[in-house]
């Protein structure tokens, strides 16, 4: 019987809480949990939760709940935090410690590995992936990813069709999603678009600056075509001769946001006509009525094989989702070590996804679930005009 | 055999495209159709679509779909455009006139009425209730608002759970509603709070200024019990000296929104806290995914029903919503007329709602359909603390 940590790091997914169950199911017979609350600060100050059997029943009581149950948020974990973690951890008698997280999360763990090493603790450490962004690298796609990004086509597809019919009171809507560095989300937009004139018009990704002429002309186009135009942008697209526009800078981090209100008001001024712009929001994380079966049931997977690891011994990984090479969609689960996480860094759209849509969308499709039903074509308009 | 024209009016709804099908589909066997285009300025300007077979079914395919099908907008109505309005239709030889739509447009079809009688006009006018914000009076609710209440009510949850583990980052969140006079839907946003900790932890609707000492003491209250407050807030809402906020001026309409950032501001100043506004946007009116089945069938029966009234030669009315005095949730639909509409005025929340929440949510509780499910209690936290 090992003693296990397990904790909670960085923004939280409408999934996170069914990996964390699928770790608990897999290891609760054989092993003893403490639960470590708060993320990083838990980790730094030993906020421990006590593993007994009522926590364990609300642990699969959470599992389809958003959020991350045992408590997760922003913290900056220095040196010192870190040799004070193992530390704690060593006084609790802890032999493994897991932590759900992404790329910050695996950086923070490989570290934890290596102060246990200096101070001759033998600790097993475990990373389970999470996501919202993808920008997780050395896995095909993390736990969190497929369900914001099912929210993002359905909100932008459904946004368009109200568009479409307030066109002669409203021209553009500029909609923001998240991904800092990477357009997985925004690129999303379009999976459930079947026809020209239904939104997106124009997608914005951090790995392309936005270059305005384009903007313009396929704004234009479809201005003219349609009526009306759907714009989609990330976080941290790049616009304009300001770039990346900082909302506010908040215990170090800088919190993004607002491109979407510079890019809306450019297309006022340029084309005079109404815009108006839309942040996708918190939703996008939390939102559990649209969440991906097949997301869900990686994550709880992602889980369940972490726990399997333990007894195995492996140590100093993550567990990583691949991609099977068959027609059907199908995934194991692999494990690679902290150390090439970290170096793959944050992880953006590949060249050949960016150059051709559909590649991307083939891709995507069997990560975002259940199949959505189709629109029928818009209506046309204007087909008799008596006055 | 009588020729029906009918329009759409307004912002749209996830469920206005049912009342059109529910329409057709009882009139297109006995009488012709012909679809009024972009709403008013469409009955102005004589923009319509001929109702022939292959529109017809493309009506039914878009029976759940969210926006207006036939276009809707805003366009200021004069008295010049009903005078042309009436004679194209006049011209055209319609029989009857219908509307889905909301306040404005029942006061519009009064009018029409009036000037069809001047113009010795033989029409038969109906009116069809739509809306998010359920401000339309002389109905116990109208279609539409079951859904964006259930949207609202989910999306407050998910995202005050999200923040709860987000609360060493983040501590309040303040949610804004449409709602510009009238508060059911900020209201709607605690139908599924189980339990104390559980967001809203503030609710602000524009029949009640917002006193600044009772938020604070709420928020105050939340933060030091549970760690994190959920504030929710419609966009017509006062606070302040300055009161409602306008954030721009379209058509000679003001576009609300931005009372969320200046209520964040003002937590953020004085209780030193990390706050965050987020508009629900237009999901609330259009994301398809989380419909109210009672909603969604609701907003058909009123369609069929006013199809039904054709035949019975019914006209200068709204059909309405009246819930029966059973104990089991049941309506009947019954004929108002429009000039009693529009003397109800704005529909804003009941004394006894705003005082009673618990008598505002039995009432509610119908409208938005389908079961949700429930979620277990927040785990309590900072139960071990080795540090």
């Amino acid at each position: 019987m090992k003693k296990v940590a397990i904790g909670q790091a960085g923004g939280p997914t409408a999934v996170i809480n069914a990996t964390l169950a699928g770790f608990v199911k897999e290891i609760e017979r054989d092993h003893s949990l403490l639960f470590i609350q708060n993320g990083y600060e838990g980790l730094a100050h030993g906020m421990y939760l006590d593993g007994d059997d009522e926590m364990l029943s609300r642990i699969h009581l959470h599992r389809d709940v958003p959020g991350a149950c045992l408590g997760s948020g922003r913290f900056p974990l220095t040196d010192e935090h870190i040799e004070k973690g193992v530390r704690l951890l060593r006084e609790q008698g802890v032999d493994v410690l897991v932590f759900i997280g992404g790329n910050g999360t695996m950086e923070a763990l490989a570290k934890v590995e290596l102060e246990a090493k200096r101070q001759n603790f033998s600790l097993q450490v475990i990373g389970l992936p999470k996501t919202v962004d993808n920008d997780l690298g050395g896995t095909d796609h993390a736990p969190g990813f497929g369900s914001s990004a099912r929210y993002v086509a359905q909100a932008t597809r459904d946004m368009s069709r109200d568009l479409a019919s307030m066109q002669n009171f409203e021209k553009v809507r500029v909609l923001e999603t998240m991904g800092r560095n990477a357009g997985w989300l925004a690129a999303a937009s379009g999976l459930l678009k079947e026809y020209e004139e239904e939104g997106p018009h124009f997608i914005g990704i951090p790995e392309r600056p936005i270059q305005a002429e384009k903007l313009l002309e396929n704004v234009n186009t479809a201005l003219n075509r349609f009526g009306y135009a759907t714009v989609v942008v990330s976080e941290g697209v790049c616009f304009g001769k300001t770039g990346q526009v900082a909302r506010g800078n908040v215990a170090g981090r800088t919190v993004l946001g607002g491109i979407s209100n510079e890019i809306a008001s450019f297309l006022k001024s340029e084309l005079s006509v109404m815009t108006r712009a839309e942040l996708l929001g918190m939703n996008q994380r939390s939102f559990s009525e649209v969440v991906s079966d097949v997301d869900r049931e990686e994550a709880y997977r992602v889980g369940s094989v972490g726990g399997e690891w333990i007894r195995e011994g492996v140590s100093n990984v993550m567990v990583s989702i691949q991609r099977d090479a068959h027609h059907r969609y199908s995934v194991r689960m692999t494990p690679i070590e902290l150390q090439n996480v970290v170096a793959a860094g944050e992880r953006v759209m590949p060249e050949v996804f960016i150059e051709d849509q559909k590649a991307y969308y083939h891709w995507l499709k069997p990560l975002i679930g259940e199949d959505i039903r189709s629109y029928p074509p818009p209506l046309q308009r204007t087909e008799m005009y008596v006055d």
